[in-house]
């Protein structure tokens, strides 16, 4: 009668297996058949995926069954608090702060009343090469909700 | 004796001036001759700005020298309570609690030890054309930094 | 060079003139020809009205043209602190509290993984006559939206 | 002299058992004789169940005693930190933010100064097909109480 | 155009009048014609006053009509942030802490699973005199409700 | 070298042993020989015992005098975090939000400067029938203790 | 109708006139006829004073009636926020997070199950010399109070 | 590879340790040379005590060499979260918020600017018989430190 | 009977001065005769300037008396909330966590138990060119105090 | 199947391993070729070691290789929040409240608007003597970034 592993214990178990085999992100996620990012942040506990993919990453992280089936539990989404201060989080959160009120007026400017939305939604992720140092470009794309009665 | 206007009445009177004149962001950023998301968040005090730029958005927006004396002052920057809650930014704030612990994988993974930087650092904005609603696309696009003695 | 007139500011002086002229918020919502709450929220500041929905209410509560124009801005949206534990807005959070989760469960047990919209979204209120007393009826009522890339 | 098994506890196993067994929260609540989300919202640990009620669940959920006996325990009833940003439940805290204040103006013109009770009080959920979308509509219907000494 | 007269405006006058006038509290709600307590809270700004109420206070007091008005008007009810820590208050916090939880388990026992009303409630205040030092006596007395569907 | 049981170790199976052995709080606390709510709130872990009083309670409720040190512990007191938003608590603290700041009030003009003791202060609770639907009655009953140097 | 002048304002003004006629809190309190602490306490906002305190105080300190009648007002006590960092005043926090614990299992044991009263209290304070630099000797001296039913 | 007894352990056992043999916090302090208030404080896990200090505690306390070792390590200083409410600690803090900032006033006018150590510093507690009740004395005595470049 | 200028009043007119006159830091704090480090921090409103320092530094700001006045206060020290998230302060605050635990670590081996003191204490700011980019160096330099009773 | 130790249970190993050996910080750092606050960090768990590193540090620490691969991985970076009232790290954190505003100021004098990096950054330690007692001198040494689009 015991209760099916916590997402985080799975995430865990993961995040141990990737580094002890050496597979990379990409590698998992071409093997799930599913976006870079997204499967990044499922496997680490905040997207369900359905029964054929969970089996696909557990068989190539070499877990077991437990793990599968905790990996397609519907999630309790949010931040972790222990990444909170997190640098190289932070800095999202910095850049959020100083230009937030910006993306505010220019979505209001551009679409009217709504918001962009984060269901509806994908992130992409790529390495820019750049002579003064290589760039991190996150793409956040997400489609425009009107307020509408 | 009065101190100098604050960046935030500044702002409001900007704000103010841009709806009475029928003014958007980017005839404004064109007149400023800097980036659209740069130029917004400047103006609404997260950004110091050139004498020479203060002076062109003020003459375009009809707002006198106090003004523009006050853009040019280094602000304090951070997040504005009063929007903390706002559903336009909130969702920001979502995707990053969702997504950001994934991004801190993917960065450390392709990079190394280290950070996005939130300074050298630009954010894009545009609308992006979709038969099933046009798309909110928002980029983040920052120098890679590692952890360096 | 006054800034315009903040949605609180309107706010007060809505209250203050439908309690002096003894309007009931129907009868405002019907002269604005929108929704009862609606209609009730924007005027308290949580919706941008259109110019005409802005005129038709200050022309009906003898309020001037500078809160009609305040009634057009955009707002920051978000809760009140000074109402966080008014008891008649505190006993809905307290519903939420105990039937969050369970709304949770049937949300994602009936349409799969996803959100009710707080965007596309509407809210009826309604009084329901009871012999044991009468009831307040609160309808939430949103679209849903599925997790999708 | 083991302390009885807690709220908490009794919750993840009926978890774990219904999503085992496949069985809908439907079934259960036919199966208890109690109304949906009522059901759930005392399986997750909200409200204490009669002696009979928990062990019609425990059975259909093959559960043993213990869970039963935890089923019939009074709560500690209050909101679950984990879930506190969960999008799917934080949409409700969004909409209770814009639309609280105008709630709370519509109760005390309609009915006076008083509350809408949240324990004489019931909550629905249902599906509502839309040719845009299907909806979640979710209805608050509580007594409604006024200040009396 | 001017906004009433706030809530806490009110009170502060009020304070003001009594203790220039050297009226007591009971004498006060003598004249207004209900209990001690709860004149002495409506006055302080946590129930909305009948106009009669509202202008035999005002007349006692020697205060204008805006604010009998003021005090008719429904109040945002909530705790003052600038008592918390006063020791007068702080007492009845403390004792709370450590006798809520028995409170409740008393509760339930005698009552089964509901609350005490803070709605259908009273509260009474009295001096008792003891020989080693008279007696705060504060009684709380609210009607049971049981949950109810 | 095993530390001694926990207040919060004991408080549980006391809890547990009283709900299996079907005693009332009342019968406890005649048993121990002490008011019902002191008697209560001791064995919720928030007064130590005298070691015939836990003698006699752990022999009544068949624990064991690992149990029965326990509750002889001086305590830490202070209020449970996992019941500030339990409703039937919750009252308290919404009643103390509304009518402290006028108990404060009447204190100070019936006994001048100062307190309400909270420790050499008693608790009282009671069932008072009413047609209208029987009421909880508790009574904060504290020695007034003025600001003295 | 202007009410009373603030405790706050009041402590303002004392202070602004005692560094303005270089006076010592000794000279004021010996002025008044209290103890030195208590005094500046009081001066401070944290006591009511009698109508003679008051008067002799602002009769040294050439302040109006205004203020006289301020300082006899009963006082909203608690921290000042200002003052939470500060580090004169947190050394006194630091060294109760050190040894608060101590001192409660001293009372404890010394005493039996009780408080230190901060109502029946007195503060003293005095410069002590010292070959290794003078120190600042302060005492906290309260009758003890026991639990009692 | 265990790591060492963490303080908080070895003061439990301290404490039950203490309590079992009947031994006094004034026998230990008299046993380890040291004061009676520090030696508390020590034993509760906020002062590193030397080898010598340790061993003669946990002969004393008849607790073994794991204890000892713990005794040693330097501490995190810094509040019980668990004890930040309870009465006896409490009236402590409640004393600084009345009386803080006139301890701030006096030590500016005795000493100038700068602050009474917390590191050069000691504790005293004493009971004073008084016909009125015995009384609770503590005594702060630190080295005046001014701020000094 | 005007309350002297606050600090945070003065340091708002010491920079836009400063501002105006196009003065560096360092120029100020050179007529100052003080540290640049301290003579800023002191403008800024975190230590009391004498007589003659304050009459210098407004001579120089050409501002007036009442400022100089307020200069010479002792203040409230503490953080500004208002610059707690702006970048170029947050990254103190970042390395302080990053390196706060190793500092503690190395304070201890070197010097035993205690502090570096803050108050005993003085900073250094200085610019060193870098063919990589010039660095910002600062130092915190402190008196090392043991705990001693 | 188990997850990799934790970084905070290695680092508890470490400086039980360390105290149990008595290794110093510089020595451990001498072994590990790295920078003796960097070591220091790095072994409580906030940068990650190469392969060599930290088989070179648990050799020496006769760690075994459980806690050599735990000391390679990417940690969350971030406040202990059990250290955060810690005196010896406190005083860092007041400094920071005194001084930060003036670093803000003069880090944009000397150099623009920009901030201290604090990744491509390094922190200095070092004891020095001084007749009046020896000082702590730590130094914070990090590249200046401009704001730069």
């Amino acid at each position: 009668m015991n209760p099916i592993m916590s997402r985080s214990e799975a995430a865990d178990l993961v995040v141990a297996a990737r580094t002890r085999l050496g597979l990379s992100w990409s590698e998992i996620a071409e093997e799930v058949g599913a976006p870079l990012v997204w499967t990044t942040a499922a496997l680490l506990g905040q997207h369900p995926m359905t029964a054929e993919q969970a089996e696909r990453a557990c068989r190539l992280l070499t877990l077991d069954e437990s793990v599968a089936e905790s990996l397609q539990r519907q999630p309790a989404r949010g931040p972790d608090p222990a990444l909170a201060a997190d640098p190289t989080i932070y800095r999202f959160t910095e850049a959020l702060a100083v230009y937030g009120p910006a993306l505010k007026e220019l979505i209001h400017e551009e679409f009217g009343d709504g918001i962009m939305s984060a269901i509806n939604f994908r992130v992409g992720f790529s390495r820019v090469p750049d002579p003064e140092g290589d760039r991190v470009v996150v793409t956040f794309d997400g489609k425009f909700l009107d307020y509408r009665w």
